[in-house]
């Protein structure tokens, strides 16, 4: 019956519905709710750096002044004093942008979304980063996109494999809509690219007549050296890139992802096809939400805001650097994050030790602590000695004894 | 250099967002920022409705009780207590429904945009009332939907219609894979679908196997009498009907729009399909925006808050009526409605006055009173008299006002 009401329901469902499925890190998270696991698997910041008691002020504000209107619809793009914050946020990190090319969306994940629905038929093209993370490639998936790996190191990404990737996708009669990067502190592998490479992707992308969606959810989550400027950013000394760049942003890491509060700055031809799209998926972002995330902004807190939130996750990434040293040795290998929320590790294989990501996992699982292989972070061929480790919301301590039951896990 | 890079953008854009416009209502709500005019355009509820102090109280109990975690990132279904409180919420209206069965949206508009997403593909038809909801066929046509329209009659939908309908599609070869209703107070025309439509419905839902999404933001915005029983909460008369339906609330209507709370009700099966196109497309509905509606639904306020507003827009409505017989005599028709937001009338041309709505709108701008046209309400073949008039958000003076400046324009 189950099984007859299934094929039923499969035959009712959409082409981009029968390839949907529940992401991994979800899986994963299902499983960690067991008492007493320590979890390293989900990308969520840390609930103490929440300034609860702020938002108590900026909310009884919200009420006092705009009152009825902080309930009622809004048009798609956004409140305005919210998008006015936006753009002196993000006028703050070198990035100007005129109103029309300012969108607010639901997290900068909404805006991933949108890119995908307006850019991309079935079969098109979208190059993404090896790895990449696994909310964009969900979207990309969902628009019936051929996803491309190019190969990402240290500096940044390989832009002769991008080069290479752009031309045999171009070659078999592709169209290659366009480029998918976080180029600070990467969920999941933790790079930034320099700002060399950064100029220089820049230079490709008007080469190749390239779209590059540069998504920025962690560009102010440093806690050693602050990374180079946005694509978006650096893009006023490369004539012809800014055209070429959606860049999408975020308050979810450095303030509170359940605001739902994110934003697009897109070429205005762009941006008005995401707004009609946004129009019908959702009307608009929640006007309250909004109010609170406007009023936060133009407050003065946001410094040391991020004061507070890079001193937590400095301590936390250095507890966990120390740890797995002492705990795993060389059976683990990892560069220490300069920021963002992750240690991306490889698993060595050294001393005979398992080198399956998966399957340490599952015995990870038993010891009581729990993390995210890294499979799935790859559009193919995927190096199964990878994972990944949030360093985010447990505490020091958890952080110790959690790395110490890895240790036995190995 | 502006009509080529539109080009350029028109290469970039997917075959969907080409077809992307702006709607009719944002177009004619542009017009109404004029200083003085009066606007019976939007379907905005009424903001002197929005219970601002009992949302003040329940802000404070959330940051108290909940502190932090109304700021994170939660599951896609939902929030614990909000899933319960709807749970409750539409027990009351004979709906019960499993945790399986629900999923938080942001207002019912994106039910509707996932339901068109995990159900359509290109060339697949909608059937849809005749005039049908402009939000919803935005988000079928994005879908790349055939939009079939089925009359619809002041006692529910013609059935032997859309049993033609239905048959012509699939005997032409495609697939029809919903019908898309709104039983109660319809947006535009008022229409409410009696109780012997409702169950006929069904049984015909039931023998041709058909979808049917039931989308019910006004079921509740009753001022004459109740309507009769929702789709939903009527199948379980009707063997086998249940697991043809998917039904989309919300609280917009009731509550405030600005919290963009909603929810879907669907079988196990599309349930999970939904929540894993919601889970990329915007990961969850603000924490903060469902924590508000949990409480507020808790408290117990609800019944007194549908009395204040059935109270409010009861008057507003017979203001209208009254206003229109006296202004418009019978150069005008329509039917008293009993619930929802809307007139929705025609312009008979009696005395050789105007009876085409949209050259009547432009006028009636000119004279500072605004409304939208009917026409884009259909599907096809559209009927150029009809019009919609909201009595929402103007109070009883400025009704009989705005209404003696249509006078003027007739």
């Amino acid at each position: 019956m189950t099984e007859k009401l299934a094929t039923a329901w499969d035959q009712r469902f959409s082409s981009a519905a029968r390839g949907m499925r529940f992401s991994a890190i979800r899986r994963m998270s299902a499983l960690i709710e067991k008492p007493g696991i320590i979890s390293f698997a989900p990308g969520q910041p840390s609930p103490d750096t929440f300034p609860v008691d702020a938002f108590r002020t900026i909310l009884e504000e919200v009420l006092a002044r705009e009152g009825a209107g902080s309930f009622q619809y809004i048009l798609t793009r956004g409140l305005a004093p919210l998008l006015a914050a936006i753009r002196e946020y993000a006028a703050a990190k070198g990035i100007v942008a005129a109103a029309s090319e300012v969108l607010v969306t639901e997290g900068s994940q909404q805006g991933l979304d949108l890119v995908a629905r307006v850019l991309i038929d079935p079969g098109d093209v979208v190059l993404v980063e090896r790895p990449s993370y696994i909310g964009a490639t969900s979207a990309f998936r969902a628009a019936q996109a051929r996803m491309v790996g190019v190969r990402l190191g240290p500096e940044g990404l390989d832009l002769d494999h991008l080069r290479a990737q752009y031309r045999a996708e171009t070659a078999a009669g592709r169209r290659v809509k366009f480029l998918y990067v976080i180029p600070s502190f990467q969920n999941p592998s933790g790079i930034s690219h320099s700002l060399s490479s950064r100029r220089a992707l820049l230079e490709v992308a008007r080469e190749l007549d390239l779209l590059v969606v540069e998504d920025d959810p962690y560009g102010d989550l440093y806690f050693g050296a602050a990374p180079p400027p946005s694509l978006l950013a650096l893009s006023k000394d490369v004539p012809g890139s800014r055209e070429l760049l959606a860049h999408c942003g975020s308050l979810s890491k450095v303030l509170s992802p359940g605001l739902r509060v994110g934003w697009m700055v897109a070429p205005p031809e762009l941006l008005a096809k995401a707004t009609m799209c946004k129009q019908f998926s959702d009307a608009h972002t929640s006007t309250f939400a909004q109010a609170t995330a406007a009023r936060y902004l133009k407050s003065g807190r946001m410094p040391e805001t991020l004061k507070v939130v890079r001193k937590a996750y400095g301590a936390r990434a250095q507890a966990m650097g120390e740890a797995l040293k002492k705990e795993l040795g060389d059976a683990i290998a990892f560069t220490q994050p300069q920021g963002g929320l992750f240690f991306w590790a490889r698993l060595t294989g050294a001393g005979g030790k398992v080198s399956d990501a998966a399957a340490f996992a599952k015995r990870a699982i038993d010891k009581g602590v729990a993390f995210v292989p890294g499979t799935p972070f790859y559009a193919a061929n995927p190096d199964p000695a990878t994972l990944r480790l949030s360093f985010a919301t447990a505490d020091v301590e958890k952080i110790r004894e959690g790395v110490a039951r890895l240790g036995n896990a190995l």
